[in-house]
Parts: C-alpha cells; structure tokens; sequence
C-alpha cells in the first residue's frame, strides 16, 4: 500500500458550470467523499474550475482559491478538463456550452432534463460525432440510481411498462392533501414555505415536470423520442380533498401523478395525469418529496426504484456518480435505448381505454342521476358504482361515480355533455384509475 | 439502415455451463430478445455452447443443433468463446470452471452467490490478474438491478445501511403466514407443493441464503468481507401466528427476515434475523416472494429497489444484462466495493443495541410478571409495553413484552434466567425490532 504514494495517479480535472444549489452539493460531495471517489477509480479527481455569473456569494461549501471564474470559456476552452458539468439549467446557454464542450472533446454530465427532452437529437449525436460521453441521471428521480438500471441492468428486456412518481412537489401536495384533509391551495402555500415548491410552481404541478423526465424515460425504455406537445400532460391542481377522500374510503385507492408510458401491439401510450393508485401497489407508498419508479419488463417482470427524486445532495450524489463512471471508462459508446424501436405509433390520449373516476357536481333532484346515466350510457360508458351524498332539496352535492373500462374520448364527450346541463353546478373532474 | 446489412459485425460467442432452470431461462431470453440485444450492443450474440451433464432432458427452449454438449472443455478450451456463464452453483465444479475460464481469457458471469460470498478473494483476484470481467448481478436480488447501482449509482456515497428482504421463500412464507393466520410448517408445507420452497428448505428459512447475499452487498457497500461464520444468522422457524399478530395488532409491524448490515463510528453490524418492521415502512410492502433492499448513503439519503428476487426469467434477466455489460466494455478493471474501507471492527451480535419484542411462555399464576421483570430490571433492560392473555389460572399462556434500547447480550442473558423459571413452559422467542 505504501507503494502506491509514490506512484503519480492521472488526473481527472473536472469543470462545473452553474454554482446554484445542486452545483454547491457536487462541490459539497467532493469536498466530503474525495478519498472515496479517488479510490474508487483510482486516480485523482480535481475540481479544476467553477464557473457562474455570481462567484461572490457564499454557498456555504469550501472553494479552492483560484478555481471560481466568471468566464465559461475558462472551462470550454481549457484543454485539461476531462468532464463538464453543466448545472445551468434552461435552453440557453446551456445547450450551447453542452454542444461547445463536446466539440473541444470534453465529456458532459448534466442535470438538465429540460434541454434534454426538447434537444435529445442534438445532444446525442453530437456526443457521437465527438467520440465524447453524456450522461444524466440526476435528470430523471434525482439521486435514484433510475436511467443506468434501466438502460443497461435492464437491458435483456423489451420494457412494456412504466409508472413513475417523478415529481417530488406534486407528490409532496397530494401526500400532504392526504393526510391532513386540507385543500389544495392551502398545502401548496405551506410547501412554498418549506422550499418544496417554488414561487411560481406552474412546472411543477401542471405534470410539465414529469412529462420531460417521462420524455427521458420513454427514449430509455421504448427507444422513441415524443415530443411533449404530443402527448397528454394534465397537472394536480383540480384535486379536491373530497376525490381523495372518496378515493381512501370507497376504492382504497390514493391520488398520485403518474408518469404513464406502456406498450401494446406496437403503440405506445405516454401521458402525465393524476392517477388513482390502489393501497395495495408499492407505488401507493411513495410519499412526501420522494420519487419512484415502476417498471415491467417482458423478462424480469415488475421492477421498482425509489429514493430522493430532487434536492442539493440527493441530485450531487447521481451527477458526481456520472463524472466516476466517465472516468472509469471515456471511451464508451454512448447508446441510450434500444437502437430500434417496436413503437409505430404513438396513441392519442382520445383511443386510451382506462376506468375512471367522475366527480359531478349537480343540484339535488330528482331525475339528475337518470339524465347523467343516459348520457353515458349513450356513449358506451358502463357505471361501476355510484354514490351521492345527501343534501337538502335544491343544493348542489357531489355525485362521485367509477366507470368500468371506457374510451376516454367517450368519457370527455360525456363530460361536456353533462357539464352542459343545468343542474350541474361546476365543472366534472375526472379522475383515471390505474390499469 | 440497409447498408448495415453488409457490414461485418463483431461476434461474441458464449458458453454456458449448467443447462438448469437459470440456464433454461437465459437461452430463452437470448431467444426471444436476440435483435434486441444484438442491436443494444451492436455485435452479433452467438450461444455457441451449452454444457451440462444432462443434454438430453427437453427443457422446453429451443437450441441450435450441435451447441449442446456434456464436456466442459469444449467451452473452457474454446479459443473462440469470450464469455462464459456459470451456472452450475455450488462450490465445485464450478469454482475450478470459473477459474480456468478466466485463466484461458474468458470473462466470466455467474448467479453463484454461495461460491462468491465463499471465494470471493480469490475470484475476483483471479479476474484482476487475467485482465477478465466478472459479473454477477443475479446473484443477490435475482432480476433486480441491484448490484450495479450500489457499485456504481451509488459510488458517490459512503453508505451507512442497508436493509435486505432478499430470500424469496421466506419472504413468501411470512406473508402468508400473516395474511391467512397460518402456522409456520402449514405455510412451508404449501410453499413446497407451489414450488416456492425446497424439497430441504433448510438453506432459505435458516437464513443461510440471505447471510450469503449479505455477505456480497457488505463487500460492495462497505468494502469488507465478513465471512459467514462471524456474524449472527438466524432463520424464521421459530415464528408463530401469535408473534405476527401481535406484531400487526400492538405495535403496527410485520414480520420480515431482514439482513442488516450498516455501519457506526467504523464498527460494522452484520446480521440476518426475523425482525419487526413497521407497516410505515417501505420495506413491509414487500410481499410474497419478491425482494427488495434500502439502504441509506451519505450523500443520497434512502433509496430502495424492489422486484423479482428468484425464478428462471427475472434471474436471467440479469444474467443476460451481465453478459450485454461486458460486451460492451470488455477491458473495464474488475472494482467492486470501496477500495479502501472504513469498517474497523465487525461489532459481535452480544454488543448490538436494539428493541426487542418477546414471546414468553408462563404459566398465569401471581407472581409470574414479578419474576420476570426483577430479571429483566437487572440487567438493565426497561419494558416498553407488556401485555399478557388471559387464561384459567395454572394454565401457561404467553406474556408480549416489548422493550427499549438494550444491550444483546443482556436480553439473552435474561432469556436463559426466564427460561429457567419453573412456572416457564417453553422457549421464549425474540423478535428484534428495525432501527
């Protein structure tokens, strides 16, 4: 062991740009775990240079003197460094420092599953053209070790299904919703005072979030790349505790956004919408901030990956994981996915088939539930169960209903249907049910 | 795309030693995903050779003429061949097979658990020196991508714990204890008829099978091999309804066989013992004959992975995954584990502190609950909670006891004390609670 002080280890020199909270907990990483790092891939790992608009704030993590610049190029243009993190966020600059790094033959970590899943192409082929590597797996479920399981321990599988809990404000809401019967706005102005949501939180609970990570996902799994704009992407914010109660005690069921992808007969269905997940599944149990995912494959069957999906340390943990496995070995080719995929199509939201979940809002009266019965039944919808609360005569009540498998452009017909007539007083929410 | 059809690809031949059930299952998904895989690594994948003893029972898959043959040279002394999978188990042949594959060049991947927890040394010695892969996902957590992940995905990490349900037949017998109130040799009895126990269930139910798995996730956790005769190994037998349904009813917990290895002030707890898990908890909605294991880094906090532990398909499935990993990057050094570890001491069971839950068999007469907590008071272990059934005096019924922190060798200690009483008419059992 002695011996091995005397032998000059190579260097790996890493450039991070963008010293925002996930950019103080890589520094905060390698600070904590460099002995481990080193040993781990046998050489030595320097922190070459951070690069931000802002190197005078303090992060509250340890900073080598000479290593904070303001000047990208500082990085691109430096020939020693082996790995760029980019940690910047957004669509510019930050594709244009990615495409710049590969170019000058550095490989690239990045976090950022926004530029991921609109400039997947791009990204990609350029790291090809390069000979350079990419890697991003704390873009999807933060610190879970998610993309390499997928992408390589699973890669004996056709995947057929994936569910995922990718978004960590969302799930936190609904969690919170949950256990303390309190509406949505009230716990989404309580996460914002706790930092798990952001000021303007509209990515986060509108499903955009997830859909990207789900982009990602579904390039992974099925080897097709969908643009957002071309699938179904519905957020939380339509949630009421009455859904979530209803759904405890009357389908022992609980509120999730689901990322959704599967394949069946070669088409792929790829949506983002709450989901009504029953007690029993693993995914029923994911709560609070953390994400999971849930996925089949044709040969190892159902597999689930849970952990810190967002965060300073949870996020550095999988980025500086990336930069150790580049080190370990820069000459692999990048692939992600299968390189052919079994999706021809991709399944418009409207030819989904799915139960579902009504909440009517109607006056009590009589003739109410016949009218709502006809419509539906007119369009093919069968009715599993249906429950109303009493009222006095004359006051709207919610009228909660699940359907038996039915084509969701059927159940949004209906819905305008039904929100049309008189007695109804506020629009019908529907809620998809899980398988 | 057209032109590929004339390019030459590269192809990698594999030998597969033991046409079993794994073995079955791995010639199956190479058959039924071959273009798949083929495509994910861009070479062609060729099982040139299948040994085994038997080649003439119908395993129900499909195989090439002439690849079937009863000599293990024509796969260890096949120039030809690059990888050799392993599946033959046990201890020899198949250490020797493993060593001159990778003597004669050969990367090597095998599910055998016992051989690695036992030559672990010299396994991967033998890699390093002959510049060979070896690669053994399916040994711990059969088609789960667990090994990769804690080697790797996690590599940014110390990590600090880790909590294992990784023997399926066990974990299949306590849930249906638990769901249908079941006694232990019913369930075990049922469990052998549905092909979820062995003929000799001795190895899974007295926890020998998760100390081996154990012993593996400690060297790549941890860095450090423990072998299996220095740590505490403990089976399910001795659990009885009353100790489950007291474990749901009381105190909200499930019984699971857990092996626990985790680390505090560089003195390493290893252990595998049944252990009262809270239904809160993710890792009590591991049900049937999956697997899961949690575990805590410092940098990533919880993270847990879950799926298919055994069976033909889900094993080969990793088995598969293992040898796709290699092809696609044949000269990457053998590393598993930290290199350099912070474990001092494996602490001895009699020094671990925990809670425990304890069955005490006494005859109902004044004076019994006295006794026993003179016993107990005296060796410094306070009582949480005590709770006796009521029975007709004389006759022996059992007293729950639930305690606080206390010190192992204390509670056995008392153990040996209670059970020498008069008026105690049978072994009393422990249940150490998580955390």
């Amino acid at each position: 062991m002695q011996q091995e002080v005397f032998l000059m280890k190579e260097t790996v020199n890493i450039g991070l740009i963008g010293f925002g909270t996930i950019g103080s907990g890589v520094v905060a990483t390698l600070n904590q775990n460099l002995p481990l790092l080193e040993n781990k891939v046998n050489k030595k790992v320097n922190l070459k240079r951070i690069v931000d608009l802002d190197i005078t704030t303090d992060r509250g993590v340890e900073v080598q003197p000479g290593v904070l610049s303001t000047s990208v190029d500082d990085i691109l243009e430096d020939e020693e460094i082996d790995i760029v993190i980019e940690l910047v966020g957004g669509y510019q600059p930050a594709l244009s420092f990615i495409l710049k790094a590969m170019e000058n033959g550095k490989h690239v970590v990045t976090a950022n599953k926004a530029l991921l899943a609109k400039h997947w192409d791009e990204i990609i082929t350029s790291a090809q053209e390069n000979n350079v590597r990419v890697s991003f797996e704390a873009s999807v479920g933060g610190g879970i070790p998610l993309l390499a399981p997928v992408n390589d321990g699973l890669a004996a599988n056709n995947i057929e299904t994936i569910y995922g809990i990718i978004n960590g404000t969302a799930n936190y809401i609904l969690t919170k919703m949950a256990a303390e019967g309190l509406d949505f706005d009230t716990v989404l102005k309580e996460a914002q005072e706790m930092g798990y949501a952001e000021a303007d939180p509209t990515f986060d609970i509108e499903g955009h979030d997830t859909a990207q990570k789900l982009i990602i996902l579904s390039i992974l799994g099925f080897g097709v790349y969908v643009e957002q704009e071309k699938f179904h992407v519905e957020g939380i914010t339509r949630i009421t505790p009455d859904d979530i109660q209803f759904a405890r005690d009357e389908l022992g069921s609980v509120v999730k956004l689901l990322a959704i992808a599967k394949i069946e007969d070669s088409e792929l269905e790829i949506r983002v919408h709450p989901t009504l997940v029953p007690e029993t599944h693993l995914l029923a149990s994911v709560n609070d901030v953390f994400n999971a995912v849930y996925l089949e494959g044709d040969v190892v069957g159902p597999v689930l990956m849970y952990g810190a999906g967002a965060g300073m340390m949870p996020t550095a943990s999988a980025v500086v994981a990336d930069c150790l496995d580049i080190m370990q070995d820069m000459e692999k080719p990048v692939a992600y996915g299968p390189r052919e995929t079994r999706v021809e199509k991709v399944k418009d939201i409207s030819d989904v088939q799915s139960k579902y979940y009504l909440r009517i809002t109607a006056l009590d009266q009589p003739g109410v539930l016949h009218s709502i019965s006809g419509v539906l039944s007119d369009l093919d919808i069968s009715i599993e169960s249906v429950s109303q609360k009493k009222a006095a005569e004359g006051e709207a009540v919610p009228i909660f209903m699940v359907t038996h498998q039915a084509l969701e452009k059927n159940v949004q017909e209906a819905i305008k249907l039904i929100d049309q007539m008189e007695f109804v007083k506020a629009d019908t929410n529907l809620i998809r049910l899980l398988e």
